[in-house]
């Protein structure tokens, strides 16, 4: 059965180092939350894999469609329940994106590729928070 | 309504560059998605991100009952379903701790209290996994 694997290490305060393959990443609690801000806040670390997940999807089913393209960027926002455990009960992914109006109908494929069938963060987000899209073209 | 917002920039390949507040993450693809794995995969960013989240938990609920630990740290495995989108079906996480023996109780209490009640990154995986913890005394 297929897995991926991944280790963390506390570093003292309330920072932890993650082993990722030979990547590393270094994590900790806001001050409000006792931390010193040394590294992204787990949480919020769940909206940036996210964004990478749909983000190479994209990419690659562009490349696939010979679309050329310039200045792609995700900003991504999660609001959060207020009752704790706090989740990102609704989620918004706003794709910006430079490619030729000819080109627009095939971003929007390739978004809705990424959203149904290919992109496994987005369908996991989906099984706990309303996920919502949208393509800006600069 | 509070929120958590994140950035990213496509950087080439199939990298992105994550602005998470002041910090920045790079993620890439592996070689066999097209990538040159220039930073960690999306998808395992989601584990660390597990990871931290109930790591922080312990850390602080720990703190809070005076109990004294090192040498903490955490190794999370997340299964993988074999059809597309292909998400975490079961997720492993083994805590390691050393504290003395009398603490342990408290250290199964602070996993606990994570699991159940403060962590909202495990609250989201429950949505799509199977969660599993054990603690490990080293």
């Amino acid at each position: 059965m297929a897995s991926h694997f991944i280790t963390t290490k506390f570093t003292g305060g309330m920072a932890f180092n993650a082993g990722i393959g030979d990547h590393e990443v270094l994590m900790d609690a806001s001050p409000t939350e006792g931390g010193i801000d040394s590294g992204p806040g787990p949480k919020k670390l769940m909206l940036t894999s996210l964004a990478g997940c749909t983000g190479i999807d994209v990419v690659s089913i562009l490349n696939k469609m010979k679309v050329s393209f310039s200045d792609f960027t995700m900003d991504v926002e999660g609001f959060l329940t207020e009752e704790h455990p706090r989740i990102y009960h609704q989620v918004k992914i706003v794709y910006k994106i430079k490619l030729t109006e000819a080109d627009r109908s095939k971003m929007e494929k390739a978004v809705g590729l990424s959203e149904d069938k290919y992109c496994g963060v987005m369908a996991m987000f989906k099984a706990f928070a309303k996920v919502e899209t949208e393509i800006k073209y600069e």
